[in-house]
């Protein structure tokens, strides 16, 4: 397949520099750009890497850049990239029908559109909504409901019911709703509390592989709109995770606390249960969250404190030397005299 | 479904405070209790929320906390809200089948009442106990034995010679007797050790979604009676878990070491291999043992010390400003002199 | 099953010390032995079994050790434990039968002897090696390409597209080649970037349960020949893992990352986006690299250093202590001057 600077800048509402009828056959990144390609300038740090590019044409923001080479100039090289990606790659169609060797229970509502992959188990009283592909051996529990056009892979795991939004997709090996970890210990006697809540996905969301989202004891366990989870994260019961947040890899949030609107973590990070980060918060990798968090603020370290703040005490080990080295001249004077 | 003050009473030993014929669908919690709901007042920080609470009645320790409300007096309201929930949402009964999209070896021996779901496949000579109820694609090994009244969610895989006990839950995507990290490094080649032990669980036993539980080398990795696993815990081979022991998300242990009786971990703890933790520890969240610890203490901090001194440590580095003004008081006073 | 320690020497290439025709049914560990097993001095910090163990020989190194004991003398008496731990318990042969109760694509091309158990789903053009074993539920996603020998336990799923070398092992949940964590957010929206790479898995890997690696977005996500990698593991999109490393449970490693042949990383590391680690490093547990590192050093903490540096920092908290009498001692003797 090959596509003209003019069909794609056409695509991404850019503007050919140089000219239009160039054919490019794919996507390369700057550092490894490949003859017939479209490359792009997302991060300045690859700046370098534009005078030995053998891409055919470059994404740019700025047209200085390009030096004379072809290219389209873009406001966002890096989304330009994307929606050039999705013109080579689009989605895989599914083929809109129900393998033989499924196990869907009698009561299942099955929308328009509807892919389900051999293997696949969907329990009594489920909705699966228009153009769902629901993967090979995956799992969906009673009274579960998929809202539209949602996605899982294979071996997902979707317990009983969990309301899942639009346009959602979960990756392989993913839990939604297993019984949060709640026991009540009385004579050393640990006594499971039963897990009667469920688990609510908004619209958009995006889980990764091998995570697990526990359903609530008493209630709902919410993730979101448009919320991306990495791989191998936990969410545990009762919490709340606001819209549009960036949940990176190894990822643990504790009972009942509540993440705010627009957060980002980095990976690693821990969050003790019962507290409550505000919005717009991003967490260094490793962080450890152990008391609320007003947000809006950039957070590192165990305990998570403001980065500026957590930068300082690093810094003081630091000064330890130097103090060190002042106080044993002080004594040495002292003797002296 | 609705139930009476009494007939609540009456199932968690406690004493109606109150009129005991009122009747409520259901529970809810103190911080968010809604009417026609009995609530609770597990943890005394929650007492501002008594006042308002629309709630019907209240589970309470004291009698003086309920000022004139509905209420059932316990010792432990937590343990009665549970014992509730149990009552509100019974387990859903399994309906003691085995559905015809599985695969049974024929030599594998299945207790009365035992339920097999579709995708499910159990090889040879695996014994499942009376009343088990093996979910959707679990995968059951060879010569595994279950107990009495064990339940695997979804997407279970254990691997061959497991011994399980009773009561068991293993929840989704968790794999149980894969095989422990271990080779041998000759002459820059790493050579794999056959892992040829296997995983012995005890009774009561609850796991998560997505563990891992490694099978020892030679002889067995053992989880004792009623410890409590949530989820991505990671079990590495020849280790022994102790009985009693809560390990919250994210744990990992590293070979051969053993965790004692009534053991709790925060999340994201890491425990170095062949070292030995004493009963009754409790462990900080990211706490990282990396020597053999006596026990029946509180512990924090990478490496793991005692919670007192760990934190001194880290009030240290709050001194250090203070010391430094003094050290530059001093070394001023000494220039003018 | 007996074995002469003739017949063992033989297999490990090891010289018998004593009877050559004893007879022993296993391979017990020196800490726990048991009569009638050989067993191994392995680590010199278990000689103090060496008097009491009831084994009927022991692999040595030295052959003072025996102490007129039984034994078999060879250089590395752990690899001679894992070499006959093999005669004992020799890899279960596959069957080289595919299961009725299978979905596989008609556009499937399978080698020989190859085992392919119940419940497995094997999609469009993928290849199939010579004696490869697909264990149950496992899912293998359309043009993906498994070498020779290749071994995947159950509930496995490989994505399109991936490429997997030869006697390769992947264990039970384990999900290769989901989409990588990649978004760009324009206008508070973020766009999903479609990941367009694929995974690609040298010779001799084995890789644990419930790990994820992702495929890339451009391009390929690697993992070099001979590399073994524990349970819970993330490897992030365009990541390339040299060869022969070894990566213990609970490690994360974000985008574009490259990790130097032959290193080790201990439990519950994290290494950040676009770094790159230099050949033979060793890390701690819990490092987090937050930089590139020239490699071929043992790196400790967070941000990972060189350890001597490392243990340095750790040390000054210690200093404090002492620093503060020797200042308030200074004080003191000012204000009796």
């Amino acid at each position: 397949m090959k596509l003209t600077l003019r069909e794609i800048a056409a695509h991404v509402s850019g503007k050919v520099i140089g000219d239009p009828g160039i054919n490019v056959s794919g996507v390369s990144e700057i550092q490894s750009s490949l003859p017939g390609t479209i490359t792009f300038l997302g991060n300045p740090k690859y700046k370098k890497f534009l005078t030995e590019t053998q891409a055919e044409a470059i994404f740019v923001s700025d047209e200085d850049h390009l030096k004379g080479k072809n290219g389209i100039l873009v406001s966002n090289p890096q989304l330009a990239m994307a929606q050039t990606l999705g013109l080579f790659f689009p989605d895989s169609e599914p083929e809109s029908f129900v393998h033989s060797m499924t196990s869907i229970d009698s009561t299942v509502a099955i929308g328009k559109n509807v892919t389900i992959d051999p293997g696949a188990v969907i329990q009594g009283d489920a909705i699966i909504g228009e153009a769902c592909w629901i993967g090979p051996n995956t799992v969906i529990g009673t009274n579960v409901t998929l809202g539209k056009n949602c996605r899982t892979k294979a071996n997902v795991t979707i317990y009983h019911d969990s309301m899942i939004g639009n346009n959602v997709i979960i990756h392989s090996g993913t839990s939604v709703g297993c019984d949060g970890f709640g026991f009540v210990t009385e004579n050393s006697v640990h006594e499971k509390i039963p897990q009667t809540g469920n688990v609510v996905i908004g619209n958009d969301v995006e889980i990764g592989s091998n995570c697990a989202i526990d359903r609530a004891t008493i209630g709902t366990t919410s993730i979101g709109d448009m919320t991306k989870i990495d791989n191998l994260v936990h969410i545990a019961h009762n919490v709340k995770v606001g819209k549009g947040c960036l949940i990176t890899a190894g990822f643990a949030v504790a009972g009942s606390s509540e993440i705010g609107d627009y957060c980002t973590f980095a990976g690693q990070v821990g969050v003790a249960p019962h507290v409550k980060i505000g919005p717009n918060s991003i967490f260094a990798a490793k962080s450890g969250v152990t008391k609320s968090l007003e947000g809006g603020k950039v957070y590192a370290g165990f305990p998570a404190r403001e980065i500026k703040e957590h930068n300082k005490r690093e810094a003081l080990l630091t000064e330890i030397t130097r103090m060190r080295q002042k106080l044993d001249q002080l004594i040495q004077d002292r003797k002296e005299r």
